[in-house]
């Protein structure tokens, strides 16, 4: 029997699904973790869920998410910072060691994105300023991270989101930002949606394997055309244009060696049953990821 | 009055529009130069069209566009290389010293691109086997070119046209490949859309310039939400989040003097008479580039 011990079902693959119905389906289907995000978390109390998710003997592979630490304002940094510092707790008692960070897009923008009319103009468009606050706040959370034996997992974003959702682009981009500090204060995510079409791939996974940085290895299809809202535009490997037997090498041949995280934002998915999106999902993870961990 | 030479309208952003029209409408607003696309150049002839062109004035920023050398199998690639050397013959013609090369996504993609559901099956995914294919290939052109006086400027895409448009996604992966070959056979383009998300973009401009190699200064907006076909979702300078005045510094602190091109696929601008978008880019291009050149 394939197996499938190193799979992790991130909940918003099964977004309708409460995290006890996530653990039951990832558990049923032998999978190895969970990687839940903080909304499911929350409606249990982290405690709670870390004892749902042990009782079966899962881990859990990330909490998902921290980040949107792009403020210019002091006072809304301030809050975005508290939040962080709230979301590491909650990783701390569920007992994740990566805390995914989706660092957030120019200044305003996100809030406005329902807006699109007045979000462009509201936005400070000053990429180089916002991605430097991105380092500065990371440093201002790495001490309170630390502490709590948490790591916080930088992840670059395809280009398609810098607008409006994560400034960071590249694993080299977020390796530079993560070079000031140690390699268990703060890592970087490969997420397969995100990266696939960078030209350093290749080099950049190899140094992330290298410093002992990857964090997670996310899967995800690049699927077209994209879907009306672009950020559920996502496939199951295999349904898009990403080469996952050779990204899957490159992360195998850098030393990784933990969770192969299923993260896929997909109204039509959504509407699957959360059985049959992991029955799915395995397959795809047995003929395009697994023969080349 | 604000001097608006150096500022060329690329047909595609008065799509509807003969040459003839957009001659007009540029040339009347004060605007130095044109960028045709083949179509519009192949409606009246190259010789008629360079002589239309220069009868008012202007001149031929560049010729719009080769490319599309991504092909795997032998018979298409050698098609595409014969489609390449006609457009180098009539960048010729025109005057056009400046060929853009879009140079085409994963293989059989675009061709399938009306049928999502087959074309993801049938695509070649090798990412690294279809850009060595373009270097390859750029390789077998620069001859041809070179004897016509023609540069081959690849153009880097947005990650959003990977897959089935354009597999350079950086002015470093571009400038890589264009390093097998002299400043004035290969070059690059530096269209805002494409490249503003690009971290190390101050980095590859300032070298694109020490090179010699900046072929082109193409300006558009990237504006969100993206349009269903996202081929046609850009706006004019100012409507979108692209920070113009920084990328126009590091542009012409590159030592770059030569037109600055607006190419701008959008449906609604389309809807326009041409002499006003040729108004409203003029005064984006008054307030958001030419104080920074």
């Amino acid at each position: 029997m394939t197996n499938l011990g190193r799979l992790s079902l991130n909940t918003a693959t099964c977004r309708p699904y409460t995290l006890a119905e996530c653990v039951d389906a990832a558990a049923a289907a032998g999978w190895g973790a969970v990687g839940p995000w903080r909304d499911r978390v929350q409606e249990v109390g982290a405690s709670t869920a870390a004892r749902m998710i042990a009782d079966v003997g899962l881990r859990v592979s990330s909490l998902c998410r921290g980040g949107f630490i792009t403020a210019r304002d002091d006072d809304t940094a301030a809050q975005a910072l508290t939040d962080n510092r709230l979301a590491i707790d909650e990783a701390a008692t569920l007992g994740a060691h990566e805390l995914v960070m989706v660092v957030g897009g120019l200044p305003a923008s996100y809030e406005l994105m329902h807006m699109p009319h007045t979000a462009a103009d509201s936005t400070d468009k000053n990429l180089v300023a916002a991605r430097q606050r991105v380092a500065d706040r990371i440093g201002q959370l790495v001490p309170y991270a630390r502490d709590k034996g948490v790591r916080l997992a930088l992840e670059p974003m395809n280009p398609l989101f810098t607008a409006d959702r994560g400034v960071l682009t590249t694993l080299a981009q977020s390796l530079a930002i993560a070079g000031d500090h140690a390699p268990d204060e703060v890592g970087v995510v490969v997420d397969t949606y995100h990266v696939w079409w960078d030209p350093d791939l290749h080099t950049s996974i190899a140094r992330a394997g290298d410093e002992g940085r990857i964090s997670s290895y996310q899967i995800c299809d690049w699927t077209l055309p994209l879907a009306a809202d672009t950020l559920n535009s996502r496939g199951f490997p295999g349904d898009g244009y990403i080469d996952f037997p050779t990204i899957t090498r490159w992360v195998a041949e850098a030393g990784y060696i933990g969770d192969i995280e299923v993260e896929i934002f997909n109204t039509a998915i959504w509407g699957l049953p959360a059985a049959e999106t992991v029955r799915i999902t395995s397959e795809r993870y047995a003929e395009l990821v697994l023969p080349y961990l």
